[in-house]
């Protein structure tokens, strides 16, 4: 691996070997050595299980101490507890290692004096030795490139998109969310604790990677303001950041104190912090997941003006509400366009106004994507396409349904490369467990051709909404 | 059946008879009268197939018209062109039909004048003779108690919920809904056009229906405001009314214009109809269904201090936020709450302050369930308990999680009915196919259970709000 021209942050996501200290020898296939070795991290990197009650783990020779290995070791794990870290932080410093990701709790998060002391005493020995601590008290990073992983189930595809997040179970609960639409991760980290590398680091490393062309957030607090600030208009000037900023309620704030001992910091300063950066607020960690798929598969939209179309003329009137609320528009298609409409479809009568009611059952919604489709995306009113997939309707179910949720999502398929505006599909999940496994495959389709999909008309429109706002934003900036 | 003091509309929901008007020859299997016969209509009333062109449908005898059949006949479907309405009303008159379900579109909701026309005629002949119509341009009547239907593939069981749906794919949508967490209607009324029957004849009638605990409303707009006021008030006096107005902006009123050509009214007239009804308003359906399940399976909070319990610090975080912007509050829990629940999981440190971080794996979850909720059910500063089920973490997937989901689920069933404040499940999909199949049954086990079961701490929290709303005017209401 070249590390010319490189960040100096970029070695930490591909070490050229790691060493897991406190290998575990009795859970084998759920340790860390285990899990390196699925993910194929041995392939391409080294592994050093370090335990010294054990001669091999999982296969691989077992040393006693970080400073037996006889070779040069550039990350190393901390599975062990607390109090051990700084001795072990002593013998990475010996054995010239870069960086220690602690996975180990029980450390200032503890809120204890002997937690606070211990997390000084191990930051202290690692930065006279030249040692950057990812942690402790957190899962760590998952590179696909390289084949590192906190969770053998994350997907082995690279994409382009980072995360980084203050908890652990967010970390995976994003990478389990974006597999569902067929999205890939460049970058994951969880950073827990903060006692070095804190997120404004991987910010600016994340700013400059050509691998990542957007950034997500989960933070409860920061600990340098004007830093996270700077971080996060470097990352703007080049790429998008969704940040869910937890802890901006009463309840919130008391909730983050507890959890990573997070300042949750006042709502007012925050709604500045936005407003002046244009980074992209997200509520929760399904809104973060729309935001970053309309991102990645979305176009510039030119406006705010939605074609709303499906089948269900109720739908059509709570969705065009819904858009309304989240900031968009519904407004009616001009003339000539409802004229063309209806001479594609003269029984649809209001229906082609906008929204656009398609014909009865899903055969008539796809028969309307391939000859309507293309109609709407002249339409000089229009500016964002939204189809909502009725599982007739919305969850309903006869033996023949499968089949004609799977040749919907073909029909949209087939059509989506003709058309030139951003277009995204509401896909309801429905509840029967055929539809269900049906709408899966759907979406699955439906991605994988680069169309995005949402489960519904409220998170579709919410998220088209601030994908406007950002590029409204950065619109503005240009100018300046 | 006796009739004996009963209001007159309960006969649409039970009539002895039907005919079914262009009962349908070629497919059968789809046509009313199959319909009928399927959902086992034929075994508690008379179905009499009317087809000029058939000498029996589906094995019944066909008449070629509705005086032709030497039969009482209570109610009539029309499933036959607009134009030849008006002579079989003129047949349903000479027959004595009670009422006429008009299925047919191709009246008033054409914008046409010869569909106005044709609706004023059918009105007036009905009228004239004693026929109540309802429709035209809907779907009809759904009572699981008497086999009425317009979906096969409805459950035939009955529950205490009534919807009055002025859109038909809406009413479909809604049963579905309810079906996915074991909830049952009483009534179903798709009223359409309301050329005779409107939705404040329903209302009345389902004041007073004793088999009703709960109404759901769709509407886009209504004739007579002051009878609909009433109506709404008679009903809320003794059973809450959960609403979904649409059309309430700009883009939505222009919707529904087009669908039904109904005037969509003003924002402003409708809040303050709901300030002063203290009927629920909602905003989709999703969030309709959310609300009638809370009302069914909840009893009365005694306020909005929620306890919220899953695993993960960060979404006991986004969970707190959430609650907190949708009008709820969480509180820590009192000391000696706190002190409890760290006898019993020592380890847990801060997460026991609330939100309450359960320990790692859904094993984890379970066991807190046992020991932990019936303390926490106890804690004076809770009114609300809130269980996030994290389907490790929230979508993840290893060959052991089905089994930790249905032992969770069946964990806290076997508490539930010791806990005596209200108590719901937040329960996360997942997105790999056997987490889904999981969490599907759980669902069915934990709804079955009574305990209500929402999609996230998103809907779980609006829908608790705004249960909190309805019993706070309740309250007031009952002190006057």
């Amino acid at each position: 691996m070249p590390v010319e021209n490189k960040h100096p942050l970029d070695r930490i996501f591909h070490p050229a070997s790691v060493a897991v200290v406190g290998a575990s020898i009795r859970d084998e296939e759920t340790g860390w050595v285990a899990r390196l070795i699925d993910f194929g991290y041995g392939d391409k990197g080294e592994i050093y299980p370090v335990n010294p009650n054990a001669d091999k783990v999982h296969g691989l020779k077992s040393y006693p101490r970080v400073n037996d290995i006889p070779y040069p070791v550039e990350y190393a794990i901390f599975n062990i507890p607390a109090r051990l870290t700084p001795q072990v932080m002593r013998d990475c410093v010996a054995r010239g290692v870069k960086f220690v990701h602690c996975y180990a709790a029980g450390f200032s998060e503890t809120g204890t004096e002997v937690g606070k002391r211990l997390e000084a005493e191990m930051v202290k020995i690692a930065k006279d030795g030249g040692i950057r601590v990812l942690g402790p008290n957190c899962m760590g990073i998952y590179s696909p490139d390289s084949g590192m992983t906190f969770n053998e189930d994350f997907p082995k595809e690279k994409g382009r998109i980072a995360f980084v997040s203050q908890s652990g179970a967010e970390s995976t609960r994003l990478v389990f969310l974006a597999q569902d639409v067929n999205l890939c991760f460049s970058k994951v980290v969880s950073y827990g604790n903060a006692c070095d590398l804190d997120s404004p680091d991987f910010l600016e490393y994340l700013a400059q990677d050509d691998e990542t062309d957007v950034i997500a957030l989960y933070i409860e607090g920061i600990k340098n303001g004007p830093r996270f600030v700077s971080a996060i208009k470097k990352c703007m000037e080049k790429k998008p950041v969704v940040i869910l900023k937890a802890g901006l309620t009463e309840s919130g704030a008391g909730a983050a104190a507890s959890h990573t001992a997070s300042m949750a910091g006042v709502k007012a300063i925050w709604d500045a912090f936005f407003k002046q950066t244009g980074a992209i607020p997200a509520l929760t960690m399904d809104e973060v997941a729309d935001i970053i798929q309309g991102l990645v598969r979305i176009i510039k939209p030119q406006g705010r003006r939605v074609a709303v179309i499906g089948r269900g003329g109720g739908i059509g009137v709570i969705a065009s509400d819904i858009c309304e609320r989240a900031g968009l528009k519904v407004p009616p298609f001009s003339h000539a366009t409802q004229q063309k409409l209806l001479n594609i479809i003269p029984e649809a009568g209001a229906g082609m106004r906008n929204p656009v009611e398609t014909m009865v059952g899903m055969g008539g919604a796809a028969d309307f994507y391939l000859r309507g489709l293309p109609i709407v995306d002249e339409d000089p009113e229009t500016d964002i396409i939204l189809v909502h997939m009725a599982i007739d309707v919305y969850g309903g179910h006869t033996s023949d349904l499968v089949q004609q949720v799977t040749d919907s999502a073909y029909a949209l398929c087939a059509i989506a490369d003709s058309i030139k505006k951003p277009m995204a599909v509401a896909l309801f999940p429905g509840g029967h467990p055929d539809t269900l496994r049906a709408v899966g495959a759907a979406r699955d389709n439906l991605t994988k051709c680069g169309i995005p999909v949402f489960s519904g008309i409220e998170s579709a429109s919410r998220a088209f909404s601030k994908i406007c706002n950002y590029y409204q934003f950065f619109d503005t900036h240009k100018e300046k």
